[in-house]
């Protein structure tokens, strides 16, 4: 069988299905081809599946698909399932999440998707009503093939919901289950998918084969890396990480084989987690980008470490040509901002503008004095510069037609070290998923893999400051990074947070004394509260953690905290 | 019975059990006592209800309100039905959205919610496991008294879920059904409860006491308007609109009566479209600022018909030395910008600032012509006056520590006729769910109510215009309102448009010729696409209507449209 992970655009019909049917077209002689959850409009076009027109134009796509799995010349003729949205004629919500397969122009057997993850980014209840627990199983080359979808196979362990479809289908008897997906990845999701099947496939005796779509949808990355498993093994077999591919896999009684061998070992390398940010946010940004219809970005560089890393992002994804730096110096900003942004971006061979910002900071303090006749407060002049950089970057952004990056990291925007409608400003944050302490162990891998210092030693090693004001430093205001992300993963992340990751945190702070680490954590959950009106009007962040701002982290604004 | 429509503010459990406890000491003699939905922590915590210590925490204030029911000396002793989060014991979502009933300081019953809404603003399945379908009743005063929670009730046709809580109760032989609600208000949404409840209370010949909450929360505001209904007679009892309440109504074989007398004509009366959205927006606004804790708020005064109407209903509400206006003339401004602006201020009282933006202008454009050697575009020349206005708006902010509030209606937001960073800068919007023809009746109710023209009649009759540009007109780039706003509600709003607005707007269409027409319409929905990224980075807005910006309508950004 072929699994095929492609990288969709929503509801972009003509090119989602051109991709599925080349795929079809050159693998007319396999079995059974395999495409993923909502593959024809891709996952997930939210409130879109709701338009008046989204089935029709979605049936038309998914005709031509059926249409091309006709008998060719030759009379070779392969199974093809695939994901799409269809229609609920009976009560409850009027669209199922289903699975497809199709064979020589026929709809072989609908299937619809049991379990719905309401959770966290997801959001399936919504939508879509649950199917019954029908079992899908069709007879393949001589093989029983039970088909699932994507959150059907994930709950193993009987807590989350009532029905257990891939343990129903296990009993059901089939030789192989296929399972079709729209997972989206995160650091460590790669190997919490690996323990969950390999534990299943071996609790119930039965061969998998896991299909995942490829390529991000706004803040959502989805990282490919379908996968066979074997019950006696574990994971033999594995598409690449964030790039499409199809690829044929046999499956017999004996097991798995690839290229004429059989496949008897584990096989899945796992990413540090520099590697898998570096991978999921030029994925993120990349799609972004292209998904939206922009050539290339803006970004402000200040010289300190969050932009040099997003400006440097941008150029590994972009190219250097389409990435446009600004620096905005005034008065405060330290002779490092300038020289370290003009370093960083000789290095990159990115274009740096220098734009003065003093006479209009300069401007906006007269006027302030015109209507208060007092000079405006250190956090009103903060602010303020803040601000007219924003705005600069904005006349950037509609000069070259490009899309401004926002750079703050997940530590400043969890505490609301960032201001609005200022730095804040920006279409899309690569960074924003990532805590301070992320973003220095980001950088020095960028410089490893690039193997010198593009993002310069200075940028790495200096203090962090905001520059807003004279002799600023971010402890003026926060807690070291250091301890400050530890209190924000447990805190923010809470039961999502990675095992390692909380033993960790756990472990670190366990050196404070007690009494200041609980006024520490009490006054640090206290600014992430008080600032959920900033990030409510943020740029979407790419996702690169189990729980990220955005839709995966709904908070009330008017409410005690 | 007594029904207790009260305010809550979210997870603000010392003030709501205060508030609760209250009316259970002044009704010791009443049968039985019925607070909203989740009333001890206020509908809804969104994602708050999954913090460790959210149970903790509500329980204890449960705890606290348990025992205030204990018998008192005189021996009275009341029923309480009130709505909380429970934990879920068994498979599923780890919690429950309860119906708890408490009697002498003892548990009497517990009824979990079996009808979880997951669409427009709702995301029930989130957080909750439905509950299963035994009837809860209890014999009270010697009647069988049934309880549902809200959704419960809402399945009269049996087409959006399996189950009908409603009917299962009523054909269990109960006297009495008792729902507790957190029923958000929107315009016609009165009626459409009325209508719902008259129709079944009718076809299961059962008598009904419905109990909602009052006040907003973020951008959705309930309405109180708690009631009963008879069923011989329709709805023969109700609450005030948008105040806090709390009356005894009395039942009996014979129906409801009320301070003795017996209760057998409809009272019902509905709003006009403007009295509701007058009423909607004020009590939005009011608990917004108070439940976040600002004290007054800043608006930019352009002299058009939006700002001049938020400054009238912020004056109002807050009282007009809360409101402080600033108006900010350009080189593009007319005359009427700033004397429409003072016209306006005098008539209310309210202080006006007069902030000059020509020196900034020139030296935004100044500095643009040093990087590029030219002229900013019209684009970014328009775009740059907004953000200059929206910078000192927050400098105004950061001065009063009073809220910004945005501008745009729904019209503007829907297109994307608004300037990111710019005129959109603000924490809260009051009109952006109007379309800009309701904006111009609610601004000739809002004199009408007053008795003269608070609303200068030349703000209500100018060309609608941004004066960003010489002899710009809204027309220049839109359709005229008339025409626009109808395609709006079709495209925006599409089955959730209630039925007299859809023929309405049919009607008005159909005047176009029909190839115009399409284009139109083609145009329109483009503008709507292509604008997603503005209204993602959009304050909140007070919902005023079924199908409101924010999280009623959830759109991805990168996808074909």
């Amino acid at each position: 069988m072929v699994l095929a992970q492609l990288n969709y655009r929503l509801c972009d019909y003509a090119a989602n299905t051109a991709k599925i049917i080349r795929v079809i077209d050159e693998n007319r002689n396999a079995d059974l081809i395999v495409f993923s959850e909502l593959a024809v409009s891709g996952y997930h076009p939210q409130d879109l599946v709701e338009e008046p027109d989204f089935l029709v134009r979605q049936q038309q796509a998914l005709d031509r698909i059926i249409a091309a799995t006709r008998s060719s010349a030759q009379g070779a003729c392969p199974y093809v399932a695939i994901g799409a949205v269809t229609r609920n004629t009976g009560v409850g919500k009027r669209l199922h999440d289903s699975l497809v397969l199709v064979r020589n122009g026929e709809v072989v057997l609908t299937y619809h998707k049991q379990l719905l993850p309401t959770y966290d980014i997801f959001d399936e209840h919504r939508h879509f009503e649950p199917g019954d627990d029908r079992a899908a199983v069709a007879d393949i080359n001589g093989h029983r093939v039970g088909f699932l979808v994507c959150e059907d196979g994930w709950n193993a362990d009987e807590r989350d919901y009532r029905a257990n479809p891939l343990r129903t289908l296990a009993l059901h008897g089939v030789d192989l289950i296929v399972s079709i997906n729209a997972s989206p990845s995160n650091v460590g999701k790669q190997r919490l998918r690996h323990d969950l099947f390999t534990r299943v496939a071996r609790a119930y005796q039965v061969p998998i084969v896991y299909v995942n779509q490829v390529g991000a949808n706004d803040q959502i990355v989805f990282d490919g890396a379908s996968f066979a498993v074997d019950p006696a093994v574990g994971v033999v077999y594995e598409l690449p990480l964030f790039s499409e591919a199809a690829a044929e896999v046999r499956y017999d009684a004996h097991g798995f084989s690839a290229n004429g061998a059989r496949l008897r070992t584990p096989v899945a390398r796992y990413l540090t987690d520099p590697e898998f940010y570096y991978q999921q946010i030029k994925i993120g940004l990349h799609d972004y980008v292209r998904k939206v219809g922009f050539r290339g970005v803006v970004v402000g560089s200040s010289g300190g470490i969050d932009s040099a890393l997003t400006i440097a992002l941008a150029a590994d994804t972009l190219g250097a040509a389409n990435v446009k730096a600004v620096t905005m110096p005034s008065i405060y900003s330290s002779a490092g901002s300038v020289n370290d942004s003009k370093a960083l971006c000789r290095n990159l061979g990115v274009e740096l503008y220098l734009h003065e910002i003093g006479e209009l900071f300069a401007s906006y303090k007269a006027g302030f004095l015109r209507s208060f006749g007092a000079e405006p407060s250190k956090l009103t002049r903060e602010n303020v510069q803040a601000r007219i950089r924003g705005t600069i970057l904005m006349e950037y952004s509609n000069h070259f037609g490009h899309l401004v990056l926002s750079t703050g990291n997940k530590s400043e925007m969890s505490v609301g070290y960032a201001t609005l409608y200022g730095d804040m400003n920006g279409g899309l944050n690569l960074i924003g998923d990532l805590y301070k302490t992320e973003v220095y162990a980001l950088a020095q891998y960028y410089n490893a893999l690039h193997g010198r210092d593009i993002i310069p030693a200075a940028v790495i090693e200096k203090e962090p400051s905001a520059e807003l004001s004279e002799g600023q430093r971010d402890t003026d205001s926060l807690p070291p990074y250091a301890v400050l992300d530890q209190i924000l993963k447990l805190h923010i992340e809470g039961a999502r947070l990675r095992a390692d990751e909380r033993s960790d945190a756990e472990a670190r702070l366990a050196g404070l004394e007690a009494g200041d680490r609980q006024d520490l954590i009490a006054r640090v959950a206290n600014m992430v509260a008080h600032t959920e009106f900033k990030r409510r009007q943020a740029a979407p962040i790419i996702r690169c953690r189990a729980r990220a701002f955005g839709n995966g982290r709904q908070m009330p604004l008017a409410a005690a905290y």
